[in-house]
């Protein structure tokens, strides 16, 4: 099995991503990894490894770049070559820590969708309170979003949830702004009326105040308020935990006791880190295409391997094929 | 100045309404209070005091009853006979902490709108870091929001911030899910050209994750994604207290560390409470209507009432009128 990764995307690229890469390729045997990117760079983390490869590029895309440009110009970026590596079938799965909407473009236009499904989503996993944590689709990928777009995430969602993170008839819950049938704007009631019908374990309306609490395994919206939410999560936390920072600094005594929970705190904050669960996955590919976080470090990269694996080992992309060709197949028959 | 509230509304309705309301009255002399709800149970928490006045109603409107049936069938409910005593000139503002989509309705078609504004918008200030706060508008009042919509709330809440607040030329963002001209959904793309011609400090895009640090002082949006962020805030800070708490409980050691901190702790708490900055104007109808939190106690009940006082004081209400006027005077012109 080999994957692909872009060693030159991310805030701390190639050093954290050249790590993570070696952490994975020594925890997984079975595991070959292409690094693409600047090879002199590269080299200043890694010795010689005989499951690592280096495609060498100098070329890159920056966070600055507008991404639909730059991956149709930039056909020599680390990020585009990675792309075709998956494309040509010299890997399984791709990763990169770099510019979101290029690599969403790299997916669309490089990659390419599962025949069948309309628009990827980008599906990041949250934190839970219990630490089960939840799929959270689509977070941007597609921001004008029609209810039939839901039903395919919901479906998406729950095949990764069931087959990667072993959690057997996931929840599938509709971010929505109440909880009763009947609440919310045109797209969300309609999507509730195509849920309902739908072939998966739908629990109805779930309220932004409630997931990270676990009221459902997947939680189903358009990009434009998934992303609302998963920045609002990210902005509050951050923010929290700053204040209590300045709290804790705040006296003789206050520095004291922080010393006393220091490493209890750094718990609380790891519990609230996502990179944890692994990197967003951009569903509805036709391999794997995994967003490891801008500010992933090692470990963050290592966990985005790990679950770029599962979803390899699991066969996510062929039964997602297999479920939206027997759903088209039924609407057919139905109409 | 008299101001109706309803005294049944809320989680700790009427004993923190009717505390709030003598706190408020106790403060401000020159203001009147109509309580309206049980007289009975309303005794029980005050004794007769010259500034406020009762009305007598059994009926009441409670979380549960869907808001538009419940205006129109309810007509006794203290709700609805609070925005009576607008509509009918006896009171110059009203305050509930009940079924806000109750409120809404009964402040749609019982107060009635400002001639010129499509649609009112619920508008709570939210905390940030600084402590100076920004305005959220709108957090659910019209979930299907046209991009028009967004320029009035631009235009409602900047005189607020700037007549209540005394904020000077309040900064105006769009929510968006990027700082970048052209980012985010049609509804978002189509609103952000409409804010660079209106006559308001507009300052682009602001994302989620920065509304917190103050990136602007109004933050508009359609009533779904502002309900979406509003409630990810509230839970996200709701989820990290209460995981916090437990990481207090976990040793001896911890146990000892959250005594020393404890006042602090406390502090940082109010800091994101919100109902410190007063309740939510429902902005562009004829007279202020404001939503306290369901949880109100009586000093944010009692802030809500000086929050309602400022903006008579102030004339929001007029000075919306006169704007709207001007804006579509103009527009004619344009035409």
């Amino acid at each position: 099995m080999k994957i692909a990764i872009d060693a030159m995307g991310g805030d701390h690229a190639p050093e954290a991503i050249v790590q993570g890469a070696v952490e994975a390729v020594s925890q997984m045997e079975h595991v070959h990894i292409t690094l693409v990117g600047d090879e002199k760079q590269i080299r200043q983390y890694m010795a010689d490894h005989e499951r690592i490869d280096i495609i060498q590029t100098d070329e890159t895309i920056t966070a600055d770049d507008e991404p639909v440009r730059a991956v149709r110009r930039k056909k020599n970026s680390s990020l585009v070559l990675m792309a075709n590596e998956v494309k040509e079938n010299r890997a399984d799965a791709c990763i990169s820590a770099g510019n979101t909407g290029a690599l969403m473009s790299a997916g669309l236009f490089v990659v390419g969708r599962i025949p069948g499904i309309d628009r990827p989503a980008l599906s990041p996993t949250l934190p839970t309170t219990d630490g089960t944590g939840f799929l959270l689709l689509d977070v941007g990928a597609n921001v004008d979003a029609k209810a039939h777009n839901l039903v395919q995430y919901a479906m998406m969602g729950s095949i990764y949830m069931e087959n990667v993170r072993k959690i057997p008839n996931p929840a599938v819950g509709l971010l929505n702004i109440g909880t009763e049938e009947g609440k919310g704007n045109e797209l969300s009631r309609k999507a509730y009326s195509y849920l309902k019908e739908a072939q998966v374990n739908f629990v109805g309306n779930v309220e932004a105040r409630d997931i990270l609490l676990g009221s459902a395994d997947v939680v189903v919206t358009d990009g434009f308020s998934g992303n609302i939410a998963l920045k609002t999560i990210e902005g509050t936390a951050m923010t929290m935990f700053s204040m209590l920072k300045q709290t804790f600094k705040s006296s003789l005594k206050t520095k004291m006791a922080a010393g006393m929970v220091k490493g209890d705190l750094k718990g609380l904050q790891n519990k609230m880190d996502y990179s944890e669960y692994g990197g967003a996955g951009l569903f509805g590919l036709a391999s794997p295409v995994i967003k490891a976080h801008g500010s992933s470090n090692s470990r963050a990269v290592s966990n985005a391997i790990q679950q770029a694996v599962h979803m390899i080992e699991n066969d996510v992309t062929g039964t997602i094929q297999t479920t939206v060709q027997a759903m088209n197949d039924k609407k057919g028959e139905d109409e």
